[in-house]
């Protein structure tokens, strides 16, 4: 049995969907980031980073949503979601998702939390101003290049594509311009026609009232 | 044959250890950051996104430490510089590695490439201030809790290692308290006794006269 800690809203749903694309057998822990719970002694005694999400397995503790992406294409080979046997083809898909979580996903933060690389107020609204455009700019290389379509890899959906469509969620609170962005706009559609994203949407938007 | 487009003091010289620990036939490629040959057409025709490392294999170009870094442990497993076929250890190992990439890289760029994430100098100066503390609060995980010793991983050398010990060379630059990371510096110089890692030095030193 596997348990994710989550969070609404955060990175924790691209592991989640591929918890339910690989049909695993798991658990979900809603961590309160608004109350704190990350922070929580019982919580960093699982991740001591103090960050959502972390994926507790029978052998330990995963964290780094590209590591349990890979972790579980590996782990459930039968769902094929990653071509984990030649090594070519899965780097492609992993430099994919180093891309997201080194380049983007740090982009996107300068929105929220600023305050992880500045102290100054003034500072932090000056990196709030730009994220539209280094957000933007992330994305004009996965519009021109990196999204080979249907899916982010071709013709094969892979860890890459619940990944890519978890950050797709904050286009427009980032500010980009969606005119920039068709085809990430349509790989987002066909990711929401899935019944595996469908499925952990909505058991996400109901953990606020547990 | 493989070829590493590289640039002395970037995070290629990860790429560059692992290349020498795999005993690849691989070739060298320098490329001048300072005169901004990253940014030339022919250098944007291999890499679009115009930065270093790059990797060129008979397959295609690969980009993003993590995944160069996997695709030759997983190329050359005679080497044994990933656990790859246990998915749970690999993924440990990629966790790492993750962290390298999104957190510990980004906290050290903030120093030199702030103009990625605001416009404003005194927001870039503000960032620049404080880097010994993000970068430091980084190295308080990896002192503490993911460096297990002697290796990253702990008996094993991995693909970890290299990424460490590329970052660790700046520690002092980036204006860490080496007392906080005793066990950073000492990994450091184990680092630095294996010939593959003198090769790797040697040659990028000779690099900026080509």
């Amino acid at each position: 049995m596997l348990t994710l800690y989550f969070a609404p809203d955060t990175c924790s749903l691209a592991t989640h969907i591929a918890l339910e694309e690989v049909s695993a057998q798991y658990m979900l822990r809603y961590v309160d980031i608004e109350k704190g719970e990350q922070r929580h002694p019982d919580y960093l005694a699982i991740n001591p980073k103090g960050r959502v999400p972390s994926l507790v397995t029978p052998r330990g503790v995963l964290s780094e949503t590209p590591a349990m992406l890979a972790f579980l294409a590996q782990s459930y080979p039968a769902a094929g979601l990653a071509p984990v046997d030649d090594a070519f083809a899965f780097a492609e898909v992993q430099a994919f998702n180093s891309y997201m979580c080194s380049t983007l996903h740090v982009a996107h933060a300068h929105r929220m939390r600023g305050y992880r690389w500045a102290d100054d107020p003034a500072a932090i609204a000056a990196m709030q101003k730009k994220v539209p455009e280094s957000v933007g700019s992330c994305y004009d290389f996965i519009e021109r290049l990196f999204l080979r379509g249907p899916w982010v890899m071709g013709d094969s959906y892979t860890i890459a594509d619940p990944y890519l469509f978890t950050f797709a969620q904050w286009l427009e609170a980032d500010g980009v311009n969606l005119k920039r962005v068709p085809r990430v706009l349509e790989h987002r559609e066909r990711m929401l026609e899935r019944s595996t994203v469908k499925k952990a949407i909505s058991a996400e938007l109901g953990s606020g009232s547990r």
